[in-house]
């Protein structure tokens, strides 16, 4: 299916992308790229690629199929170099959280020289970070979300679409904005939400902590997420975040003035509507 | 260890308090309570209870351990009728997700007739209900707290302690009002805050669960619960809800100012600190 995979970041989504292609023999030949040779060395000595090197340009040139997965905030700063060392007829994809940027700022640079660039978000994260963590099924089941505009490549977009489907990713196309809301919904929001939970208990009391179970860890978990990945993708989705932030603070006033007031059919028939919601996501 | 034990609400957390009684021979004989003899029936199908009856004064008399598994709203109420027909030797506790209110009546009761009352939470819920997803071991691990007061037996709160260590909980102690505000901070909060995150997606647009993962799903799996249970919780806990709702506020206010302000060092800051205290409570 690919002659020469590129990879660059080779954390946990890249790491998975190569152990994933490699047990599937998706591509000939796969080729890491990263900043650091030494965090690259594991990879090469497990056979998951066939060559490293810190050399953005090197490491993409010839590659008929390239996958940025690198921090969301330094996919912007990467797209230029990375636009200019692919081959014209090879297929440019990405894991970044938020798309609205990343796809503009790959439309300006189509202006000049045409590309196929096809936004990709596989809904795949985990709380920890690194390729130590990464593993060949972290795609299996996952939601890939696809932001194709009307003026990316149909061809490219079948391209991406079957190579995470290969990976066992589950396709939903959206376009990048709504992309950006709905992440923000359903991803950034609670993220936010979580660090603000855990928060709480400390401004109250930190002791509190002794008697948390299994709801607290389950609705806290994702606050034990990287730092930085956070702060970027909180920064580069804060349109999404923001409108997210406003539907939050206003369901919880509902739900508050509800309790406030005391109403019991109006407080369980709301409780009973979002439990029922709930379950259809299951 | 216990001749009778009489189990007053026979859902969830009565059910896998009388399949664990039964399989560690914990009881010589166990009696169920309930308002509805149908729903009692398959416990007596099963072994699990010896017998069972839907007159509450007749299911406790003769217990020297009796424990009230019913929803938090229905304690108070049963509560007299409970005392007053208890031999004066029993050893009287609760499941209740708030412990002040019930606390409070049990040592106003106290007050005509002493009987010794130690109050429970047993941290030990789920999203589902009913005796047919009880299951002996649902209190292995779970934190159990105990409510003692300075008016309480202290050899009922060992016997009460040991009941519960037997069935494999962890034991914390607390006064019945820190009980409230800890349970509001880690339990009741998030679950409110859970709730309000499903309906900031439908207010949003109710598509967006489509492409909802894991951390969504973690997140918000407590928002599945009976609504009138979670309605009598948070109405119970009411003044512990609102200071932690409170606390919560300002967490949220002051990670979205820093947000705002753009101020990268203090973002990342702030985040890591809160990462690192999640990591703890794994």
């Amino acid at each position: 299916m690919i002659r020469r995979l590129s990879l660059v970041g080779l954390g946990l989504l890249g790491g998975s992308v190569a152990k994933a292609a490699r047990g599937l023999r998706l591509a000939d030949e796969i080729v890491a790229v990263g900043r650091d040779r030494e965090r690259l060395e594991p990879a090469l000595r497990d056979g998951m690629v066939d060559r490293v090197t810190t050399d953005l340009a090197d490491g993409v040139a010839g590659a008929d199929f390239c996958l940025l997965a690198t921090p969301v905030a330094t996919l912007a700063a990467l797209l230029p170099a990375v636009w200019a060392a692919l081959p014209a007829d090879a297929v440019l994809t990405d894991v970044g959280s938020t798309k609205a940027a990343i796809v503009r700022a790959a439309e300006r640079l189509g202006e000049t020289r045409p590309l196929a660039f096809v936004g990709s978000h596989p809904m795949a994260g985990s709380e920890q970070a690194g390729y130590r963590v990464s593993r060949p099924d972290l795609f299996r089941g996952a939601t890939v979300i696809l932001t194709p505009t009307e003026r990316t490549d149909s061809h490219a977009v079948k391209r991406v679409g079957a190579f995470w489907e290969a990976l066992g990713g589950r396709l939903v196309t959206l376009d990048p904005l709504t992309h950006d809301r709905a992440t923000a919904a359903i991803s950034h929001l609670p993220h936010l939400v979580a660090d603000a939970l855990v928060d709480a208990v400390v401004r109250m009391d930190p002791r509190f902590f002794e008697v948390a179970g299994r709801g607290f860890k389950d609705t806290t978990r994702i606050a034990a997420s990287d730092a930085r990945v956070w702060r970027e993708i909180f920064q580069e989705n804060r349109v999404g975040l923001t409108e997210a932030l406003g539907a939050f603070r206003a369901a919880l006033d509902h739900l508050e003035g509800l309790l406030a007031a005391g109403d019991v059919p109006a407080i369980e028939g709301a409780l009973d509507r979002i439990r029922r919601v709930r379950e259809e996501v299951a």
